[in-house]
């Protein structure tokens, strides 16, 4: 079956998105964003946010088909929420292709990205084709939670940009929403899915807790990325002056020259030259904060290796897929 | 009754949007959108939406306490519609405030509108209180359609600024979208709360003719608004060269001097000066454009006179609140 999931995934993503026949400018935009048709190839990404879904509702004993809806919708808010965060955060290139807004502008890319937040919980309702409509209705709460979850900690990352100052508590309540929630809400949805209602609590923490590692993670490679194996150059979230892990950690620490150099950079409220992130760079490796960010990721993990199934571990610690 | 309805429908819907407590920064900007707290007294508005459904389901016998949740989910799929539209047509001023983008950027308001999606649909989902999974799965369903129809009209009526001609047909698909879908759900809400499974289209049916007049009317208003009553400029959409029911039926009829003056003001592209507006103004009422359009919204309101069940009626066609 190795063959078919990823393949019966991307099928029922596409069916989903292009199943939208209201109005051609959405339809057109829609189309654009996930690659579909005369903007192909697809772009597929990791879809880790499905698999994790798919991954929780099978070890619980439920069939790939049955969490399919709630893997296509949790895919779908994912890809609402990037639309609209390119926006709030004027990106114009995603995966080296002009983003949505970029291409066609505000108004109408804001739009598309409401309409894909329903065409999502659309596609979770049609989950009754395979489950009580109780069930439903808890997959659809999950869901919405996580969503609302996720434009708070949006709202915080927003805020911090103007900020001198975010220590680590307020970054890692921010990424819990930003990112986790999500990841949370698709280890809800599989076991829901499944009908394990003693084990949703725990995979919802499970689900959260690779999130935030996931973030982390992340957040090291934005400022650490190896320029020759993925094009992103060294520093790229420094000269944005983004907070991330390795930097609220920094400033948090005890006072030194190297501490100092960061608080400055970033107190200053303003995009950062060359040089600047080159000191910034070397004032964190000077203080071990990749290495800080490492274990604190490390940390995360540790919640997953004690889960007592091996299908979950297997796929968030080393990335396997569903069988 | 008549003290309670709104006043448990007012407390119902403040409860909801300031239950939420997940970021400081969302909440205030949902505080200050409805006018809650420190920035009352409340914005009431005419709350014809939620009205809408309570009215449908106490005509179809279903207790108002019943139908509080569908109401307050409607309002606030309403005002979350509101935030966006105000950020992709740069209105600053909404009632006379600053709009949310206008008095928090564009990134903030953007993501406190997609909040309040969250949040309405979370309200919905507490129908589960009064109202079965099934029902509750329904009503959820109904709503995110209108939710998609409603931002397919709203892309068609981003589009129009940029067309040349837009005829009736076209200009009617718009608003059969971006306000007649909400106004039918808000009948289709009121009748699946009432249990009523049969009447759900008809409802439908007529939340949707209820949604054109009332567009329609506004068109006018938005032309020939009486400046002494309402402060609002004789021809402001016309200034903004906006399509409305009167300037697509104009364009629609035979070839005319007053025809032609209509059609060389929108064809620019620009916004047109005072001269310019009351140059086209004078061709509309020449033509009967003004005429035509109360015909249009008379038209759609036959079909509210044909319904059998008076309570709704009273309400749609003269303004009765529920009992």
């Amino acid at each position: 079956m190795s063959v078919s999931w990823s393949d019966r995934f991307e099928e029922h993503l596409e069916d989903a998105v292009l199943a939208h026949r209201g109005s051609s400018i959405v339809a057109d935009l829609l189309s654009y964003h996930f690659g579909y048709g005369a903007y192909g190839p697809a772009r597929r990404g990791k879809r880790l946010r499905p698999t994790l879904v798919v991954i929780a509702a099978q070890t619980e004993g439920c069939e790939i088909e049955a969490a399919l809806d709630a893997a296509v919708a949790i895919e779908m808010v994912h890809n609402y929420s990037l639309i609209h965060d390119d926006i709030e955060d004027r990106d114009e290139l995603r995966h080296g292709r002009p983003t949505l807004w970029a291409r066609s502008g505000v108004p109408q890319a804001l739009n598309a990205g409401d309409a894909l937040c329903a065409l999502a919980f659309l596609a979770l309702a049609n989950a009754g084709a395979h489950h009580t409509p109780g069930r439903v209705v808890r997959m659809i709460h999950a869901l919405h939670r996580a969503h609302l979850t996720m434009c708070d900690g949006q709202s915080l990352d927003l805020q911090f940009e103007r900020e001198a100052h975010v220590d680590l508590a307020a970054y890692t309540a921010m990424i819990a929403g930003k990112t986790a929630a999500i990841f949370a809400a698709a280890g809800e949805l599989g076991a829901l899915c499944a009908g394990a209602d003693d084990a949703v609590a725990s995979y919802r923490a499970l689900g959260s807790a690779y999130g935030l590692a996931f973030q982390i993670a992340d957040d090291v490679h934005g400022i650490w990325a190896d320029e020759d194996a993925t094009g992103k150059q060294r520093g790229v979230d420094i000269a944005r002056r983004k907070w991330t892990y390795p930097v609220a950690w920094a400033l948090s620490g005890p006072a030194s020259a190297a501490r100092t150099v960061v608080a400055e950079a970033y107190g200053r409220g303003e995009p950062l030259d060359r040089a600047e992130v080159d000191r910034v760079v070397d004032a964190l490796d000077g203080l071990g904060a990749r290495e800080a960010a490492r274990r604190a990721s490390a940390e995360h993990l540790a919640l997953i290796e004690r889960h007592p199934k091996g299908g979950v571990r297997d796929f968030l610690l080393r990335g396997d897929s569903p069988a």
